[in-house]
């Protein structure tokens, strides 16, 4: 049992209404040591996929034996299922709806169990409609971080949802094409190239330098946000590791009318 | 004394200047183990019965001792007073402006006292014009939060201040009219009408179904979002306990111009 | 060693990426019983004075031994260093762009030290493009916060950078002139001029009145908000203790078109 066990806190509720609130007051009733972070509560509304991507993001920095709960659930209060998914050294809560595909691709099928949540001795006894994130997610975490085991919470499954996050396709000619995941609130485009799928480029022929394209037009590929000269449209590696289209202090997606799902190709030049 | 005594904060600062922080600083350096909570920094400025409801949706889901601060107050500065109302089991500090109406009268005015708080050893000492919040209702939270009784904070009162919040109304016609509470994030309109109220309307004829009427129309009452198809405006009792109207995956305020104060009906009908 | 230390957040990130919430993870698997508070994440983007003014109006109702993460930087990436400011209780931590200068000013040069921070084996390891919030800042306030001193993290200097924050003058002819250095989101327009400089104006002559203009208009300077009757633009010594502009229970700012950067006059009168 950890001292000070952390559940963090993902969801597209805004924080303008209690319902953030409401889960923090149940976890802290069952377990008064638990130490609560806000992920984000400003996922785009129903969007499954940027939850996913943000949690596979931000999960990384967190010690282990953190326990995340997610809810951006567009079907709440229909029949899919509430599923703790556990990893190697974290336990991820929420519905059943593809939330922690990012996390399962990321960790492979074969490190993870995840477990169908059913025993409802461990949920908040209540009547009437049910808010899974305070009723089922929020006490279920409070007693996990109080050194219950996953499998007190119900049955393995290996049935559950997954989504298709958009991945990185390699052409013949040594080249890949990927596309703009999510735009940050500085305006930045951030793709889903990582860095290591430009390494695996690279390495076939040293001295090869690397060139970025969007809209059919050449980026330039730089090391820090401040090289950046003018209004220009740059590309980086940001600092979470993936390929990231920039304006230097201005919004790139606003100037250049960036949307999510745009590709970006990235090829070997001489 | 509890080892990690929560303390809330319900305000309409927003969260953009540093007025939260202030409170909570004040907080810590006098109880560093206090556990605290944001409810809401986005009631609508000034609107004391939003705040009111919105702790009274909340304030039940924290556990026993919990301490619940709201500050929301048009006339700060004035000579309004600074109040604690003491439940069976939480502490509510603020204006003496009605803020606390709702949970005054959901707990029945026998069953509480309010407390004066003008001991002003445990206020912050400092010169010049006073932000309460920061001032009286943080450091004064903190010091219950460490075991000191509420009448050490000054002198029981009967004249404390309560506010009309809007009550649901029943007609001989064996039919009850709320009206819209307040307007949810999602869009979402939630009324005053409980499902307790629906209950009284239902039992005196068993078989007997509910009808939801807003702006003369009628509306299903549903037992989950995702039972809603297309656009329609249809009921539910939310997670809360209250009727709301909503659009499924949509925004119900928006699309059909639904305002605070609206009224709504149900009646039983054949 | 503190038992529950303080570590606060001032930055430009905003709440919907995750970037703040990656450094708490990073703080928290270091300490993981630091007590973290955010002060704001919505300073203006790239606004290194109005992060200054804010985080200088803050840190006083901290505890001894708070400290304080500041991170608004134009220029991350490129190489301005990283510091950390020790005053008499408190410690800063952030870019060396000038963002600490009115804690400086205040606490006076003096009474201060400033360190290089450059042991980088109390920084994140990675590869890669650097976040300094989360590689350099946080990790280095977990290790601060453990009980390491402040001169384990690298050598003092004395050539940091500071910038200018608008001060107020005073003339002759016993006035002096200051400017709105912010506007809340109330709509109150905060000014650079405080109770102390008011107080030296007034001491001269004994039995004067103080006469507040802005726009060639006098403003009439009261005790509290409630005073103020109607739309009229009035003038108050906030909590805070600087001048500010209001209008009761609306936005001064939108009714009477206050910017950043307008002059107030304070002069002497009969």
């Amino acid at each position: 049992v950890l001292e000070n066990p952390v559940i963090t806190l993902t969801t597209d509720f805004s924080l303008k209404d209690p319902f953030v609130a409401m889960m923090k007051g149940v976890i802290l009733g069952i377990n008064p040591k638990a130490n609560i972070v806000d992920i984000t509560h400003n996922i785009t509304r129903h969007n499954i996929a940027e939850a996913s991507q943000t949690l596979s993001m931000s999960y990384r920095y967190f010690p282990d034996g953190a326990i995340h709960i997610a809810v951006v659930d567009p079907g709440v209060g229909s029949s899919r299922r509430p599923i703790m998914v556990v990893t190697e050294s974290q336990f991820f809560i929420g519905p059943d709806n593809g939330i922690f595909s990012s996390i399962i691709n990321e960790a492979g099928e074969d490190t993870i169990k995840v477990i169908h949540i059913t025993e409802d001795e461990y949920f908040l006894s209540k009547t009437g409609a049910t808010f899974h994130g305070r009723d089922i997610f929020a006490p279920v975490a409070a007693w996990l971080s109080k050194g219950l085991e996953a499998g007190q919470f119900g049955e393995r499954i290996n049935d559950y949802l997954t989504i298709n996050i958009p991945e990185v396709t390699f052409s013949e000619s040594s080249s890949l094409t990927g596309e703009i995941i999510s735009i940050d609130s500085f305006g930045n485009a951030i793709s889903n190239i990582t860095r290591d799928n430009l390494s695996s480029l690279d390495s076939s022929e040293s001295g090869n330098r690397l060139m970025v394209s969007y809209n059919n037009a050449p980026l330039s590929l730089l090391s820090f946000y401040a090289e950046s000269k003018g209004s220009a449209l740059s590309a980086i590696i940001n600092s979470s590791g993936y390929l990231e289209l920039f304006v230097n202090r201005r919004s790139a997606a606003d100037n250049y009318h960036i949307k999510v799902g745009d590709k970006v190709t990235v090829s070997r030049t001489h």
